[in-house]
């Protein structure tokens, strides 16, 4: 079914203990759609300025990732980010943030959009997720990301998004932040009350963990990924394996949901593993199938 | 089968966001008898000083455990420790340790103890470990804990204990410092080269892994434990779990080690759930093997 994702392009500078990479392709939903692209056909919305050096035609050629929706604005600059990760990767400074076209209007989400059944809100303002949200008919699965800025500052807007919402896909902190409670499992109930029917929270090399608001839990460890050169982009390539799969089989029972959130899992632990897109775009969808039967082997007791 | 634990009896007070246990039963022994006296006959090997004020006898009555090891040493004071949690509960100082009893000769191993086929080693200098497990008959499974200390300041008789040493079973920090290596999978790596067949690392509220000699991998998240007022004892009680249900079924391959594995992990998800060992004297069999059968529950997929 057709899957819809909303989020930033990015031009990114990452330093990690393996090398810098520079003025490479990031954001939200570039590494969602690669991600979802090995699943089912991904709809792009996204804006970037005239002085954007990639070409995501070239960039998604031979996947099946519609660019109707990508808005060039001549008179705008791409967003950027400049990032540099601690020796363990576990942490990461912000060494500088240019939203240049993300503090702008939101891009326009094309009429033949609008019947997308399945859609990813990446984290941006609230308001701007709502906006988005609004322009596609209703009936739709919707998932969102957010972060702390948000959950400090917007957080009557974010709370009447996670209304429209039917899944938060957020880190552990921001968890613990938005339901403003340490325990994980108190954390995710807190959130399903205030509307999603299913929240997953991502732990980074811990894993994830589901709660469904029907009382269905879920948790499952990271992929034991020997490599790790750069985690930029893994929550974004787990949202999108997780969202292309349930988009692929159109369901989002249980079941459906576990699996989804496996093969989110094995997707981002090709991201991590080189710099900006390169992990993933070396792999095949064989190569996620092989790693998805690793992971069911080695957590099964 | 019979199993022997060698390990530390203390006073411990213990201050948590929950509150304060003062004064109140622990040690690594203890944590790890009454966990594993939940599945087989126990044979504790432990030291006090005249000044303590528990009648193990009564701890342990209605329990399996053989205290014929247990000294009592009257010119000597009882191990204590005091301790004070951070709020999240992830780190914790060290208020006051006195090692006292620790700090004298290793406790005799009864010979009546000397046939025991599964044996746990808990934490203390290694040389010390060594010399306990050279009391006892060859051809047991033989598992030890270790600390940071140890790798920094005794690395060489650490090295000699690994040598003898079946398993080791270590905090995620500790494997990264004995390996001299940040990435998990690789650090266990390096482990197994120094020794053991089986390498289980424990990462806390994240679960735990095991990497064993043969190839053999296998991960599992912790319990998702909704009540958690004090940690301490937790990896004591994930060992006792472990090594309680190895000796039960007296095997050690890779099928059972997984299974030990997610015993060790919801025994220990009872430890944390109260102070010192009201957590684990509350409950039954039977509530392990229902938390077993949810832990396998939410992990499936």
């Amino acid at each position: 079914m057709s899957l819809l994702v909303t989020g930033s392009i990015a031009i990114d500078t990452v330093t990690t203990p393996f090398g810098v990479s520079e003025n490479c392709l990031g954001g939200s939903a570039v590494y969602f759609s690669m991600a979802a692209s090995f699943f089912t056909p991904v709809r792009l919305v996204g804006v970037i300025g005239s002085d954007c050096p990639f070409d995501l035609a070239k960039v998604f050629a031979d996947r099946d990732v519609d660019l109707t929706g990508l808005e060039v604005r001549p008179k705008s600059k791409t967003f950027r980010w400049k990032g540099t990760y601690s020796d363990n990767l576990d942490d990461r400074t912000t060494d500088l943030l240019e939203l240049n076209v993300l503090a702008e209007a939101p891009p326009k989400v094309p009429d033949e959009y609008k019947d997308s059944k399945y859609v990813f809100l990446a984290n941006t303002a609230p308001a701007l997720q709502l906006q988005l949200l609004e322009q596609i008919e209703t009936g739709v699965f919707a998932a969102a990301d957010t972060m702390n800025c948000w959950i400090e500052n917007e957080l009557d807007d974010l709370k009447q998004l996670l209304k429209k919402t039917d899944c938060l896909i957020i880190n552990e902190d921001e968890a613990r932040m938005l339901a403003d409670e340490q325990n994980l499992i108190r954390a995710a109930k807190k959130v399903l009350d205030a509307g999603p029917s299913v929240v997953i929270i991502k732990k980074g090399e811990s894993g994830s963990m589901m709660c469904s608001a029907d009382g269905e839990g879920f948790i499952l460890p990271a992929f034991p990924a020997a490599e790790v050169k750069d985690p930029t982009g893994a929550g974004d390539s787990f949202a999108g394996g997780l969202m292309g799969y349930l988009a692929q089989v159109g369901r989002t029972d249980s079941e459906s949901l576990r699996t989804a959130i496996a093969y989110g899992t094995v997707t981002a632990s090709f991201t991590i593993a080189d710099f900006s897109l390169a992990g993933l775009a070396s792999i095949s969808k064989a190569d996620i199938g092989s790693r998805f039967e690793t992971l069911r082997k080695v957590t099964r007791f």
